[in-house]
């Protein structure tokens, strides 16, 4: 008798149109979280997804009001009660598919085009949930290695706005080892890649406050420290002039890039002309000592997302303005928090504003950055898996943005491992989205080898 | 047969109940200029003056109509060929009356109680109109020392709009020696003053240019200027850290404040504490070496008087904005010019302003600082009938702000020398506005005085 996993391979080559259409199913369910109108077909999406987890024998599937969205939450328990917990996410919305007239075929239909298949969400990201379900129905089928649960939310695309409350109310529920997250794509067919990092953010409001009303120039002007002048010497002075952030304490808790992760992210291929290019800005901008996909993804920053004070119409006004207040955001990485992210510029404040203004720091939203070791069990995992499906080592890469959903299950002591299955020309969001069928297939395979190989990692 | 100036000073005498009739009619006439229902009241109470100025022999008298309302103008020559020509403002509009509760008599009706008279516009400023042509007619019957011409405009309460265009249609017809501008008050009953100097302004659009457009912060933050960073740091460095502007050559053309005019102004009484408190500022601020005073009225300043970049709603939204912009005004003292001044920040861009983002810089209103030497003959002449009437030296006062009239005199080369006989419990604006008659009769006098002195002083 074969071992489990070549049985798993083995049900996956055999099952291979079940697959496909399951996804045209679900394909067919217009799930477009943005538009009222489609409201019933988001929740046929997830009424969808829940049957087919009851089908796979899920024990216990609920889905979750709290959102916009239901949220999706299904449990399979492995034989071994000791496995390890993989939370596996997903979303089940797509984009709108307008507009409509470049599409060579029905959005909501998954046709089937050489190796492509093309349909809204084939790419983001309904191919890459039903990869994962297709590998955890092979693993079931032969042999469960680890205990699964499901968070599938209808409410990506429009920025997750539940979730946080979701995993809040029931964060037992999502309780695991480590969440699996096929959200994001690949770098070239033949280029497998593991998202181990993700920024947090943390962001502001600040005022600076200085009359009590706004005052003629002419009358006051020299006597008076006007408040736009001040907030701009209070934010000339976040960075030296290399772009460092100046902030007391700022990179204290930043864990420093290792040689061996710095010669990993040097693979990642990166082009800083065309990104130079897409900004359309004069040049490229800061640490030097940092290579600029390095800097986007591995360094915290510090920005000035707005600015208002005084006159800003029309014409000329010659006022000493009474307030001026500026947005400030973070982007976050491990080990920093948004908490004492927020210490860090507060001490800034105190120590630099000068007693001629006063200021105020309005602390709104805030999430911490994602970050998995590379040498912990389920990146090797995952990496070997990849590394056994397409012969070669994975990408280990880094994202500069957050994911809420990450961000939201870091919080709740979840850490998420990204990978994915899409190719950069699938057109996600665009018409004629597509997935590359071979490689999806070759997808559904490394999960099916990552899963066994999970089994024989050395979990706490 | 005594000389004219005592001639002169007895017509005042005989003649006070008809100059009060006179004011009486001038203050009847609601000539509202805000207000377009009062439309025709400011035509009449211009039309008034242009009977007025013809009644006492103006040989020319015009009405200019490329303003809002007329601006009246009007020449009296003296019998000297060569004497100087003293073009004397006024302006002939008033605010309107609302609030009318708080009035104790009618505000279009010249009430006289005690030794004050009360009425719309008694101070502010027809009542010195009055006093000037009073004083015009006083020594034009005894005998006329110097040439007369008269600019009379109906708009000074709406920021004077049309001035400019009249001035410049007209630019010959306002040729003077200088402009006697009796619209500033006094500090007390008993210090008449002198305004020798305003300040002129230059008004800028900063933009700052990165990006192409809005960039995602997750995506490019820590590669990419800031351009509200970027605009921070540049503001920042426009001053140093003790309130001085650091323009390359921002001071050159700065006039030295000689130790006999700190002298003087260290006279005008100012009070720093109530100052601060009607600012309503934590703390004053500004050049060290200079008092609070100086620093308001006889040093040049920049200020920011409006900033607008990126997001600046409610919540939060993590953008690198496309570019950002300020509002810049500098006031400006003698000799500095506006078109030196766009030189100055022009240099200092070129110099300051990184490569990674772009500047635009837009020049708006200029208007140039106005100021008369203390020994020049038209000071030296009414200080000389000011010393005579109260038996004190006057103030020589420096103001901070720009009266468009006396910028645009300036501009045309007619240095204005300010002076007036109104109180600071004149409540001009408020309700009960008022003149203090004994005041106000001593005013005439010192104009008498002031005409004649002019004939004594040396003039080129």
């Amino acid at each position: 008798m074969t071992e489990p996993r070549q049985q798993a391979l083995a049900y996956v080559q055999q099952h291979e149109d079940d697959f496909l259409a399951a996804l045209g199913e679900l394909i067919a369910i217009p799930s477009i979280s943005t538009d009222p109108q489609h409201r019933k077909d988001v929740r046929r999406a997830a009424e969808w997804l829940a049957d087919r987890l009851r089908a796979l024998g899920a024990q216990q599937v609920v889905l979750f009001e709290e959102g916009v969205h239901p949220l999706v939450y299904g449990e399979l328990r492995a034989e071994r009660e000791d496995a390890p917990t993989v939370l596996i996410y997903g979303h089940y919305d797509v984009q709108p598919a307008e507009p409509l007239e470049p599409w060579h075929t029905p959005p909501f239909q998954l046709v089937r085009h050489e190796d492509r298949l093309y349909g809204r969400g084939v790419a983001d990201m309904k191919g890459q949930v039903m990869a994962a379900l297709a590998a955890v129905e092979a693993v079931r089928a032969a042999g469960q290695p680890v205990h699964f649960k499901f968070l599938f939310e209808g409410e990506e695309e429009i920025g997750s706005p539940g979730v946080a409350r979701v995993l809040q109310a029931h964060r037992d529920a999502f309780a695991a080892s480590f969440c699996l997250n096929p959200d994001a794509g690949m770098h070239d067919r033949d280029m497998p890649s593991i998202t181990y990092s993700l920024r947090g953010l943390a962001y502001f409001e600040l005022w600076i406050h200085g009359p009590a009303h706004d005052l003629h120039s002419g009358l006051y002007g020299g006597a008076i420290h006007n408040p736009a002048q001040a907030l701009a010497e209070i934010l000339a002075g976040m960075h030296d002039e290399h772009g460092r952030v100046t902030l007391p304490g700022f990179y204290d808790l930043v864990r420093p890039l290792s040689p061996e992760e710095r010669r990993r992210l040097a693979q990642v291929p990166f082009d800083e002309e065309a990104f130079l290019e897409q900004a359309g800005a004069p040049a490229l901008w800061g640490e030097p000592e940092y290579s600029v996909y390095e800097r986007i993804t591995a360094r915290p920053t510090l920005e000035v997302n707005g600015l208002l004070s005084g006159f800003t119409g029309e014409g000329s006004k010659t006022v000493i303005p009474a307030r001026a207040m500026a947005k400030i955001s973070m982007r976050l990485v491990a080990d920093q928090t948004p908490e004492a992210a927020a210490v860090s510029l507060r001490r800034y404040l105190e120590q630099r504003v000068p007693p001629t203004v006063r200021w105020e720091l309005i602390e709104m939203v805030g999430a911490p950055p994602a970050y998995v070791d590379l040498d912990a069990p389920q990146v090797q995992a995952l990496a070997q898996a990849l590394q056994t499906v397409w012969q070669r080592e994975p990408l280990y890469v880094r994202s500069g943005g957050t994911i809420p959903i990450v961000a939201e299950l870091q919080r709740i002591g979840v850490p998420s491992v990204l990978t994915g299955f899409a190719l950069p020309d699938a057109n996600a969001h665009g018409p004629n989205e597509n997935l590359h069928l071979p490689t999806w297939l070759k997808g559904i395979r490394a999960l099916v080898h990552f899963f066994y190989n999970l089994e024989n990692e050395p979990w706490k």
